[in-house]
């Protein structure tokens, strides 16, 4: 009994890993179309939230199945209940990949990011991307090491979000009200969506080690 | 064993009712001090967000406990299973009043809201107050007809949410970008706010009725 425990512990997990990669793409389309203008990638981020949360839901249902089936103890029931957050945190981030594609879609056949703010959300997006992948590998790997890169990508971010409102709020913006306002929001989804990620990261940190990371 | 069990339950509950209580006065707070420029206000919110961590912290650990020790299957399970997700959805939204006492204070001496959407804004701050307030009786009374409330109290918020974009976007606006950007932050974490507690009150609906509220 303890080895199909272990086996559907392990296909959880396996699961929660191909969830991040899903939302990881997710927000990398999602990136595209708001740089680009792109409406059908835009559209394909949106409809393919619905499968982001039936997987979520899938994966619920099965840890709640596992738990009430097989009564883990000690790890073996942290590792569980903290799978249920961190699907929790990866599906949210999923939400935050749809928010992203429904700015592009809004603005649409305009694009929400002005050619001076191209970059910096071209960065905040590459980062987005790669630290989902990493929170999906230290999930996948029960890595420590990784996880402590994802808090220095999480600083990155939080650099270039700083820098998007030094520049809508310097005296070189003409771009007016409205393109402030995408930029604002735009903004504050990477960011939430990298914290997402490195709650994850923690979680993995706090099973492993019995520690918490600050947030620093 | 199954007394005790049920008492440790109960008081798990109380606890999160009276968190959600804090959180509810917290954002009440913020609201005051972000309308009213009051930079003492906006410090006693920031400095409390450390209590709210250390309540979200005990009560965590206290259901992690009782899992572990009671082993509990079925509907007690689930309970505990879903207090954890609760709490969490507890803690973010006292994180929302947080940003906006935060927000309070970056702008002191000067209030972030323009005399044209105080209005908008005092009623956002009232609906969050109350809707978190709703969410703790929904939590203690398991009070299915209560939670329906909280959609209502939801829409309402979205509305006024979208209200500010109009006025913001407005021929008529003559705040600028700054004070677009502080209106468009600030909404988003009333928004959130609320959505916290409405997902608080459907897991407490999905636990009694075993039927998902889908999302309005």
């Amino acid at each position: 009994m303890r080895d199909a425990y272990h086996d559907e512990l392990d296909a959880i997990t396996d699961a929660l890993v191909e969830l991040s990669s899903l939302v990881s793409s997710a927000m990398g389309r999602a990136t595209a179309a708001v740089l680009d203008a792109d409406l059908q990638l835009a559209e394909s981020v949106i409809a393919g939230d619905a499968v982001i949360d039936d997987r979520y839901h899938e994966i619920e249902e099965r840890a709640f199945e596992l738990l009430a089936r097989q009564q883990p103890v000690a790890t073996d029931l942290r590792i569980l209940v903290t799978s249920l957050r961190m699907v929790a945190d990866i599906e949210r981030a999923g939400d935050l990949a749809l928010h992203v594609a429904k700015v592009a879609r809004r603005r649409y056949p305009l694009s929400a990011i002005p050619a001076e703010l191209r970059s910096t959300i071209l960065e905040m997006g590459q980062i987005a991307e790669r630290i989902m992948v990493k929170a999906g590998q230290v999930v996948a790997r029960r890595d420590v090491a990784l996880a402590a890169e994802l808090e220095t990508d999480d600083d990155r971010m939080d650099d270039l979000h700083r820098q998007l409102f030094t520049t809508i709020l310097g005296d070189g913006w003409r771009g007016g009200v409205e393109a402030a306002i995408d930029i604002t929001l735009v903004g504050r989804y990477y960011e939430r969506f990298a914290d997402h990620a490195v709650s994850v990261a923690r979680r993995v940190v706090y099973l492993v080690t019995g520690e918490r990371v600050v947030a620093g």
